[in-house]
């Protein structure tokens, strides 16, 4: 899994239905690559959180059928930063 | 999922028959490479759009079976990219 | 999918038998970089294609248990490459 | 699989439920960026492991069902680092 | 799936279930970076081989559920490094 920070919500209307009605975050990774993700655990801006890709995405969703490469695992106690 | 733009149609008479008749569509990525997706939500060209990368590429699709391993799953309503 | 110009054949006699009698390519992608991919659809040496990776590389192909994770998934009528 | 070496672990009260009581390591690969693991075989801190990521990672824990993306495989008797 | 140089063996004593007995071999990507990779072929230090990651990387085992990301397909009669 990656180490990410919540930067805020993605608005967007148009979806496929698969998605059903998950909130969808904007995450920056290490290297300050924007990526969107699934949040079943109610992270807020600025929260460090883990990501689960690939399968494991969709099975972190309540709903396995989620049509999601990444989900927020987690919200990190503490962490500090690479650099 | 991963944030791209739609650059344009991809024109390719002779393909493998997993792919049916969906749309697909040339995408450029943060660093600029171009990829191809399947589209089922009828994006346009300029459109930011977000992507589902392996086997959810294929879930999100009408039809499961298609062989894609990257699709749009929805058309951003509002985006500034990176930099 | 990737955008990907076919180089060549690779001889491999002695290969895992999920491969079958599948043709192998050695495509470049536009790091350059050379990989192998299983041909379902009769490329050509400069051919330019696109690939499937991951799962869908499998179902690609006519026996969905051939062991690839690249497989071509069509040849492009019209391409200009980067740069 | 990749080679990495445990940094230490992952606190993290607020997770989904499909993690389960898996301890969580922190590992870093060779570019030097921290990863998130799952850890079933009780490896320590300074320990050089191998990963197993996509599927595998889920199939390497007792519980396959486990949402992991990244699970440690087994620690390696004697390693030299690149470089 | 990607060509590689095989480097050596990975003594490991204590790993995962499911690997069973499988041979591990360190390989070298074109980049250089050392990885893991279950051998069902019978490599050689020095050889060249392609590999398949992903699930094919299980189902390229003789038992497919295998816990390996990364499995050896076959040796490259003959082949020229890039650069």
């Amino acid at each position: 899994m990656e180490i990410m920070q919540v930067m805020g919500r993605l608005v967007c209307t148009q979806r496929v239905e698969g998605l059903g009605h998950m909130h969808l975050r904007i995450l920056r990774n290490n290297k300050g690559k924007q990526l969107v993700a699934v949040d079943p655990v109610g992270a807020r801006e600025g929260n460090w959180v883990f990501t689960a890709s690939g399968s494991a995405a969709r099975f972190a969703c309540p709903e396995p059928s989620t049509q999601t490469d990444l989900t927020i695992g987690g919200i990190i106690d503490f962490w500090t930063p690479d650099g």
